[in-house]
C-alpha cells in the first residue's frame, strides 16, 4: 500500500498545515494556521474532519499555542470544546497534556505529536492487514462518509481496508454512498479512490437498500468516532441505517478504528455525547437553498450503531471477532 | 380536510396546464402544454410527478391529442414510453383507449379525463379517512418522497392520511425526510405542509434510524408507484430502507396508494420495472456538481419494498390489515 500525494496535516515550525476539506473536490488548497483559535475553527468548520485527523490537529494546536506563547490550559480548553464525538480528540489532548504538565519546553511537545502523527499511520496500515483478510476477491464493497486518508494521518481506517485488499490483487468495487448533508461520500471518498485508481460508484444514501435487496453489495466498512465498552459505534449519521439495512440482508458491516477511538470508560454508546450542526447544512445544499425559507430541520451529526449490527471490527491490535465487547476486552496487548 | 389553494394538474380547452414541480419551493409557476410531445417531456423531466398526477396528466394528453388532431394511438405510445415504473400512468391510458376505441370525439375523451380527475380526488379523500384511524394523538409520522397534492389530483395519498388525521384535532408532528436525489421532501413535503399549517421538521434521508432508535418516531407513511398482486410495494427509492428500519425498530409502516396503483397482474414486486435516471442527478444538486469530474453514478429511481414489511395499507376501498396479499384479495368491491 503507497502513501497519497496528498497531506491533511502537516506541522512545521509553529505553522500547522491543512487541505481545506469543504473546498474538495474542485480546489485542492492548502491552508496555513498560526494560532490556537484558528485551528479550533478550522476544526469546528471541517477544514480538517474525521475522528483521527482531528486529534492529531489538536495535538499540533497545542505545539502552535507552545509556539506562540498560548497559555497551554487554555489552548486545551479552547480545542476540547470544538467537536464532542470523537473520543480521539480528547485522547490526543491528554497524550499532550501529559507532557505539558512536566514542562512546557516546545520539543518535547512537537516530538509528542509528531509520534502521534506517525502511530496513527503505522496504525492505520496495519488496520489494513488486519481486515483485509475479511475482503473477499471480486467484491462490492459500501463505505459511507469517508473513513480514508483524509481523515487519518494516511490511509484511512475503512479505506485502509479496501486499499489493502486492492493492493494485494483482490478485485474489488466500492461504493461511495454520498453521506448527506455533508457530502463526504460524494467528495472525499470518490476523490480519494479515483487517484488511487481503485473502481468507485457513487450512489445515494437512500439507494443502499435497493442494492442490498438485488445482491448488489457485498459487505460494508465504515470508520468511526467514538466505541463504547459494549461495542456500540458512535459513527457519521447515517452509518445506524447502513448498518441496519445490512444485518436485515444477512450482510457483513465491518468497522475499522485505532484503538485510540475506542473509550472504555462508557458502558454504552448511549453515553456518547451526539453532536447536533447548523440546520443550515440540511435546508442548504453547496450554498444553494433547497427548502423552503422558514421550514424547521434537525440536523444530528453523528448515531450509534448497535454493536449486535456490527459483524467485526478492526483494529491495529487484531480483529474482535462478531462479538466485539468481548474482542474488546481480549486484545489487551498491541501487535506492532 | 379543505382542498389546497394550488393545482398541479388542470385542463381547459385543449390546453393542459402544470404546476412545475422542478422550481418549487422557489418559484410557483404554471406552464402550459398545447401538444403531446410536449406533455411527454413534461412527465419525463417531472414538471409533473407522482404516480397518480403522471396517469392524470397522461389522460389529458390524450384530450389535447384529440384537439390538435394528432392521431390517438401515437399520442397513447409517446406517453406510454416516459416512465415505465408507476402503473397508474397505463392504467388512466388504458381507460382513456377504451373511450377513443369506440369513437375519437374529443367530449366523450374530456368526460374520461374529468371522471379521472374527480374519482381521484375522492378516492384520496377516503384513503385519508382510512389512514387517519390507525394515526395515535401525539404522533411523530415520517413521510418518504411527496405522496401529496402536488402528486394526485388533490389531498394527497399518505399526506391525505396525515391531513385527515390533522383535520380531526390529532396533535401531529411530520418528519420529512429530503428523499435524494430528487428531493422531493426538502422542496415539496415541506412545502405543502407549511401552507397548511401542518408541524414538518426536514430532516437528511440518514437520519431516519437515529431517531427511530431514540424513540422519536411512532410511525412512517408513504404512498407506492405499482404494488404487486402479493403486497410488494414498488415506490421511490429509499422507501425501502426507510421500511427496513422502521421493522428492525418494530415501529408501524404504512402504505396509502389509490386501487388504481394496485397491479394485479404481477405476481410479486420483482417482475416490476425499475427506471435508472440521469446518473447527473445523483452527481449534482441543483445544477451544482458535487462530485469529482469523471465519477461513475448509479441512480436507480425506485425500489422494491416486500410486503412483509408493510404494516397496512390503506386505499379508498378500505385498510388490507398487515397480510397485504390476503387484504388486496379480500377488498372486491369498492366502499365508495
Amino acid at each position: 500500500m503507497k502513501p497519497s500525494n496528498f497531506r491533511p496535516v502537516a506541522y512545521d515550525g509553529g505553522v500547522l498545515t491543512l487541505l481545506d476539506q469543504t473546498r474538495l473536490p474542485q480546489d485542492e488548497i492548502y491552508e496555513q494556521f498560526k494560532t490556537v483559535e484558528a485551528i479550533a475553527l478550522a476544526i469546528e468548520h471541517m477544514v480538517v474532519r474525521g475522528a483521527p485527523a482531528i486529534g492529531l490537529a489538536a495535538a499540533y494546536g497545542i505545539v502552535v499555542a507552545a509556539h506562540r506563547g498560548t497559555p497551554l490550559s487554555e489552548a486545551d480548553a479552547r480545542l476540547r470544546r470544538t467537536r464532542p464525538t470523537a473520543v480521539n480528540l480528547f485522547w490526543a489532548l491528554d497524550r499532550m497534556k501529559h507532557v505539558w504538565l512536566q514542562g512546557t519546553d516546545i520539543q518535547p511537545l512537537e516530538d509528542e505529536a509528531h509520534a502521534i502523527h506517525q502511530e496513527d499511520a503505522a496504525n492505520c496500515l496495519r488496520i489494513g492487514e488486519v481486515g483485509a483478510e475479511f475482503i473477499p476477491d471480486d467484491a462490492t464493497i459500501l463505505t459511507h462518509c469517508n473513513a480514508g486518508a483524509l481523515a487519518t494521518a494516511e490511509y484511512g481506517t475503512a479505506l485502509a481496508v479496501i486499499r489493502a485488499a486492492h493492493s494485494q490483487g483482490k478485485r474489488i468495487r466500492v461504493l461511495a454512498d454520498e453521506t448527506r448533508p455533508w457530502l463526504q461520500g460524494a467528495r472525499l471518498t470518490t476523490w480519494e479512490l479515483m487517484r488511487d485508481g481503485i473502481n468507485v460508484t457513487l450512489i445515494c444514501d437512500s439507494a443502499v437498500a435497493h442494492l442490498a435487496g438485488r445482491g448488489e453489495i457485498s459487505c460494508a466498512i465504515t470508520g468511526a468516532d467514538r466505541i463504547a465498552k459494549n461495542g456500540d459505534v458512535a459513527n457519521k449519521i447515517g452509518t445506524r441505517g447502513v448498518a441496519c439495512i445490512l444485518q436485515m440482508h444477512e450482510l457483513p458491516f465491518y468497522v475499522a478504528a485505532p484503538w485510540s477511538t475506542i473509550d472504555l470508560s462508557l458502558e454504552t454508546g448511549a453515553q456518547i455525547a451526539i453532536e447536533e450542526r447548523s440546520e443550515q447544512e440540511v435546508t442548504h445544499i453547496a450554498n444553494h437553498r433547497t427548502a423552503p425559507e422558514g421550514v424547521a430541520a434537525r440536523n444530528p451529526a453523528f448515531d450509534i450503531t448497535p454493536a449486535a449490527w456490527v459483524s467485526n471490527l478492526f483494529t491495529e491490535r487484531g480483529a474482535t471477532g462478531q462479538n466485539i465487547a468481548h474482542g474488546l476486552a481480549s486484545i489487551s496487548s498491541p501487535t506492532l
